[in-house]
């Protein structure tokens, strides 16, 4: 079935699918619970149903930029020849509907004017498409722009962004990410569709006040989000589950496992039934492999991995460079003329050669095939034995043809041009993912590689490493397994992520078989580039923009007090305090415009000290300033109690200002000798933004989260003022 | 390769196993943290290698209790065959190398006597098997016994049962777990074998003071050597994971995720490697369908969900109910007897049914697989279209023939007696783990459900429900798909596992094709038992132990605050407090007598009652002991000081004591007003035992594991003196 008849279905199916959720959720918890559990899972087959509109709007465009269906031109290359000859297999890209624009315009079809002309319209549609991504982020949505997941993993840290996952983003993000992709740029549309998945739960938890109203809920929903991002992005519902957990979130408690595994298995089946790929699978890469993998070969892979960890830790590093240098740069004035420059850049070198003037996505999956024997592509093109009957599977290792070595060539310039222009692409204010360019360089090297220890082993199978396993006539070595080693390295090496990564790989190729050269791979590779420095580049970007993101996965091991981090320090003027009872509504509203602290602590007398609640700095404000407008005698030498029972007031006195209600009467306290080990632990394990810090119940101090933040890179010896807080 | 070949190179294949695993640990983090890696994942593949060695002498002397083999004693039935016969599949079973009791002793195979004297050896096997496992239980590791996931659970909830993990334990647990299931008792290796891996994880952090001397760094390699338990148990290391996530852990960071899925790993390819089930596949129960489901389906999934609820229930209150009555009264001192007249019904019962005479994991076995041409089977006894060739693959629906009819009675026998039977084995003095039986009881259901949906659509065909699927000569109803959602369905309303469950059952088949059935079944089940009960069996199990452990699971939403739960209550005497420098020794020891709290928080002095610390009474009592007998001067009405700087003392007063270095320094405090909600979400989290209640910087009371625990009871209309604790 063609993908397009999918897209007509979509509403059935997603009928049919919200039937199956529906039941899924009432059976889950006794009868009492539905309406709860109703709200609790954003309807998950909304992501899955964008990722598909997302795949076949990109899929037309994309062939949009060569050419035109004459007999409908919202068909892709695909689709129109579909119809025409299903039997042919090796014409099949080849069919008279589909017209390049050559062809169309000045009915040439070869020749160097038609090379021109289809040029020419390439850069011309890709610089269209980038043109309107850019102007639309720019002018309705700014968040729109980047991968979002550094964002997303610091709002559920804790963080408030307000309007990032907002409606408008949604919209803008979900049309532009289509016009990206298919202008050619070096990006994939993996990453943002988890800041796709995350709108679209935050746009259901703010249709219930249970969600809208509890931060720690509609994280917990968010977390569920991003699992059904990834889950549609790779067709991988487990791996989206572990992806949230291994990279996301932040508190991950079981609701939101269950919940996650729901919606990541609801989106992937809701993107099944729309059938995008037209291959009635689930995943983006399908393949499978005829051929075990031998020991030996683990050189190879881990190879890739090191490859792996250099290509990420050079990313990041020049990554971070051109990004600082843009926001500190004239650069970052320009972002619509970087977009287009970039854009340019991309489109004319990519289009002489045929591994970069395709869609990145079908690249790798060409790179991951095993080749068949009806296999067409130049990548194939093995010299075989006349003498040999050609069975469909298990072709023995063959001497590569003209073709293959051509394609090397080609490939090996693809790689280093995907190098360069994904470090100037990524972070440009249009929506950018890393997964799929990351996968390309690996999948490139790693397919290059392979190809290698192919050929060696044919012509030297009398060597000693390969005697054992290698025999003439055998198939040994799967070229595509190396670039899916390859891609999961460089994966690897840039995200730092493993046991997500490792799953999301071990459900594409569905075997347990080739777990371990993909764990050798990512493990060498997280190896290799945490030697270099310990971020990857969502941690990176985060520090970048100066989010405050605690780090669950930093251990915190020095032997420093909480007293060594408290403010104030030795020599510092005094905590800014109030009092119970002694304070008036003036010295109040002096305290606030002299600091501008989020909050004080509130104590019982200036000279005890003792510890009675925490006065938020905004809530301070707005009960004064309603007290001053609307309650009668409130002065500015009112007294503010904020004792249970203010005690009755000599009459001539201005009326008193009862504040008990705005007090928060739990704050939470360590004490002075608590090891920061401890302090680092509480504020990680219960989301903390301060904690006081007393002493025999007298209060010496408070501890932010930034302050925790300065001391951990004061340890790690970094400049602690290096940390920027937006 | 026959599986003892395997049993010869487990040296081997493990040395190759610490290589990789070595390697993966090295490559891991840069080459300074080598050696603390080397420490931190205990070597994993001890549970890969036990399991594998335990299913070996499992096999062996589960058929010791039928035959013995000529050739080689120490052959099981298979292997013992393998030889003599590989190419003829139907006869298998049958060569004259393996010869029944009755052939040995009287040389009879068929007729009365011969039948009865194999009967009576076959209860003997089972009773010297479960007298040998009883026995050696009770003489040298009492906590061997039990399935140890409940104990677990508990340990790794904070709480310590010294001995519980000891090496003892280890050598008994897995010696007499050989012999209960060569027994022929209605029980399974797969909960043990948690408890198993546990036992060698906490054997090897025990090495490593880094391990043994931190109980937290200690929980996390336990984590760890739960999933890899799973791992071998199953074959699937992802579900695994998940299971310690879901089921057993209780705080799961980062690295303790990555820790257990290269645990996992490596204990399933250390099995492997052993290839215990001889036929180099990883999972216990492998299988491969043909046929696709279809939504019709759904329904008898979804009663085979409700069926697999309602066990669930019956099997928690029935077995708690039972092992209450053992906890009570006379029973309990009989448990040698109590296994022996188990273990003569069991085998007195289970000898005359084929289904229930061989092992129970044979039985799934053969229930989970779809019915192949070949197979000869009973349960595979069709009548076959005689004009039909017989591919391999794809066979259409056929009707039943008589083997098939007469299966099913034997089945629905089996079913019954399983579910009793196991109501009494679970919870006696032997290892016993609950798996096995829990999914032979679904798969029993599940393929009597399934047949029948078979022939209701051969027979049927022209109904509504099946015109649009199932036409005569399609091959439309799996009946061991139906086997599979029953056994997992009875997994789930047993133990509440969901996404565990789910995934190791995907793992199983290996196809997200069936994980719609199997989560509706699985949600179904857990939907149905919830509402009689919250509890799983192991919850239920703890309770009834009276383990303290707070239950990650259990939402706390009541409105209560610290100052409703913290002791003293009104009208008590005042909380036990000691003061900083005003108790003599005497006072003190006077204290420790009269009370029995685990610890006292430390004031300035009774009258401010500002908190400085808090001192356990064990260190207490060490330290007083210890001055007195080496300390000069230091008697009875000698004062402690628990200051920084005890005063002068006047020269004609005793020797002070100090003891400022026993304090604990930063307890952990919350104020009155606290919710409990946070309270509960802080002990959870932080594993907290016990902390105490200030009001603006007094210390009020203090609130114990226990007092929570009790709350909890009274807010969910228990009875609070039900919690019953060691």
């Amino acid at each position: 079935m063609p993908p397009v008849y999918g897209l007509i279905h979509i509403y059935g199916f997603s009928v049919r699918t919200t039937f199956i959720s529906l039941t899924f959720k009432c059976l889950d918890f006794p009868l009492r619970h539905i309406l709860r559990v109703l709200m609790s899972v954003p309807p998950p087959h909304l992501p899955g149903t964008l990722a598909g509109v997302i795949d076949l709007a990109v899929d037309w465009m994309t062939d949009l930029k060569e050419g035109v269906c004459l007999s409908a031109f919202w068909y892709s290359h695909e689709q129109c020849c579909w119809t025409f000859n299903e039997t042919s297999f090796e014409d099949r890209d080849k069919c008279p509907q589909w017209q390049k624009w050559s062809e169309l315009l000045v009915n040439q079809s070869e020749g160097a004017s038609a090379y021109i002309l289809n040029y020419f319209l390439y850069i011309l549609w890709a610089l269209l498409f980038a043109f309107l991504a850019v102007s639309l982020v720019r002018v309705f949505a700014p968040y729109a722009c980047g991968s979002g997941i550094p964002e997303i993993k610091t709002i559920l840290s804790g963080f408030i962004i307000r309007g990032y996952l907002g409606k408008w983003t949604l919209l803008i993000k979900t049309v532009t990410l289509v016009l990206v992709v298919s202008s050619g740029l070096s990006l994939g549309k993996e990453g943002p569709l988890v800041h796709v998945a995350c709108c679209c739960g935050n746009f259901f938890s703010s249709l219930f006040s249970k969600y809208s109203k509890n931060e720690g809920k509609r994280r917990e929903v968010l977390s569920a989000a991003a699992a059904a991002g990834v889950s549609v992005a790779f067709g991988a519902p487990i791996g989206g589950v572990l992806f949230s957990l291994e990279e996301v979130s932040y508190y991950f408690p079981l609701k939101t496992l269950w919940r996650s595994f729901f919606a990541a298995l609801v989106a992937a089946f809701t993107l099944r039934s729309i059938n995008p790929f037209g291959n009635s699978r689930l995943v983006l890469f399908y393949v499978e492999y005829h051929t075990p993998w031998y020991m030996a070969e683990l050189f190879p892979f881990i190879l890739l991995g090191v490859f792996g960890g250099l290509w990420g830790t050079l990313f990041i590093r020049c990554n971070i460079a051109w990004c600082r240098r843009r926001k500190t740069t004239k650069l970052g004035k320009y972002p619509v003329l970087e977009v287009i420059v970039v854009t340019a850049i991309t489109a004319i070198i990519a289009f002489p050669n045929p591994y970069t003037r395709r869609s990145t996505s079908e690249l790798i999956s060409e790179l991951f095939n095993d080749c068949g024997a009806l296999e067409s592509s130049q990548l194939c093109d093995y010299i075989n034995d006349p003498n040999m009957t050609r069975p469909v599977d298990d072709i023995p290792d063959r001497p590569a043809g003209i073709g293959v070595y051509m394609a090397m060539w080609q490939l090996a310039l693809a790689l280093v041009f995907k190098i360069i222009i994904t470090i100037f692409t990524f972070g440009m204010k249009i929506p950018s993912g890393l997964f799929i360019p990351s996968m390309a360089v690996g999948a490139i090297a790693g397919r290059i590689v392979g190809i290698g220890v192919e050929q060696l082993a044919y012509h030297h199978h009398d060597w000693i490493i390969f005697r054992n396993w290698c025999r003439p006539g055998a198939d040994c070595v799967t070229p595509g397994l190396y670039a899916m080693v390859g891609a999961a390295a460089c994966l690897g090496g840039v995200t730092r992520m493993t046991v997500s990564l490792v799953v999301i790989m071990f459900e594409l190729t569905g075997g347990l078989e080739y777990i371990v050269p993909l764990m050798a791979a990512a493990v060498t590779s997280k190896w290799v580039a945490d030697a270099f420095g310990k971020e990857g580049i969502y941690e990176a970007h985060i520090h970048l923009n100066g989010y405050p993101f605690l780090d669950v996965k930093d251990e915190f091991t020095h032997r420093t007090l909480a007293t060594d981090v408290m403010r104030p320090r030795r020599g510092e003027p005094p905590l800014s305090v109030l009092t119970q009872d002694s304070m008036t509504v003036e010295d109040v509203e002096t305290l606030i415009k002299e600091t501008d602290y989020n909050g004080f602590p509130v104590v019982v007398s200036k000279d005890s000290e003792r510890l009675i609640g925490f006065a938020q700095r905004r809530e301070l404000i707005l009960a004064i300033k309603n007290a001053r407008q609307r309650q009668d005698g409130v002065v500015s030498n009112s007294i503010i109690y904020f004792t249970e029972e203010p005690p009755e007031v000599p009459a001539n006195s201005p009326h008193p200002l009862k504040l008990r209600r705005i007090l928060n009467l739990s704050p939470f306290t360590v004490t002075d000798h608590t090891p920061m080990e401890t302090v680092v632990d509480i504020f990680r394990k219960l989301g903390l933004r301060q904690c006081l810090v007393t002493r025999s119940g007298r209060l010496l101090g408070i501890i932010t989260k930034k302050d925790v933040l300065r001391h951990m890179a004061q340890m790690a010896n970094q400049d602690p003022e290096s940390i920027m807080f937006n």
